[in-house]
């Protein structure tokens, strides 16, 4: 039976899935920043903008802290990192599909001076 | 205003979000595979398989034709690239902050011999 990966890729990918999420990770992917610089780029309320990083932290993606009456998120680069590995190990198996297929081609293909 | 990525992507991270579904793209990043084939190793009624591959149809991720009564299912190697693409333009971002990191560190930290 195939190996499940778990529930931390389930949940990255499901954070990842909406639009509002993928550019709160775009600006974070930029640096830190705080609820209100991420809020307000973005065609939503703050309070959409919580519940949106909400998401984003219980995914893993996103941590964040409050000094004061300010909370900056920070992006977890281990939790993408962990997405973007699944997606190139994919790409590894299809790439070497790929080479099999043209070496097998370049094997039994006619070719000039061959016996 | 950042950019919305649309469509495309959302359904693209939405279909990677279940298990089953990611052990079917892995098994199709090896090669194509029938839907028998791709159903064997699953925990999951036949059924159920059809209904996930209905959604990484929709989302772009596979693509199937039939032949007779034997449905063969292939991995759309461009939408899995998308999805790669995404993600490593989000680490080129961070890799940049860090390394700006380390440079304003370098340029800041006493040094032996500096005026």
């Amino acid at each position: 039976m195939l190996q499940y990966q778990g529930q931390p890729l389930d949940l990255a990918f499901q954070a990842l899935s909406d639009p509002g999420r993928r550019a709160m990770v775009e600006r974070l992917s930029r640096g830190p920043a705080t609820v209100s610089e991420l809020a307000a780029p973005l065609p939503m309320t703050l309070s959409a903008v919580v519940q949106h990083l909400k998401v984003l932290e219980e995914a893993g993606l996103v941590t964040s802290e409050k000094t004061g009456r300010v909370r900056t998120c920070t992006l977890d680069v281990a939790a993408m990192t962990q997405v973007e590995r699944w997606v190139a190990e994919r790409r590894r198996f299809w790439e070497q599909q790929y080479d099999n297929l043209e070496a097998y081609l370049a094997r039994t293909a006619p070719e000039e001076g061959r016996t």
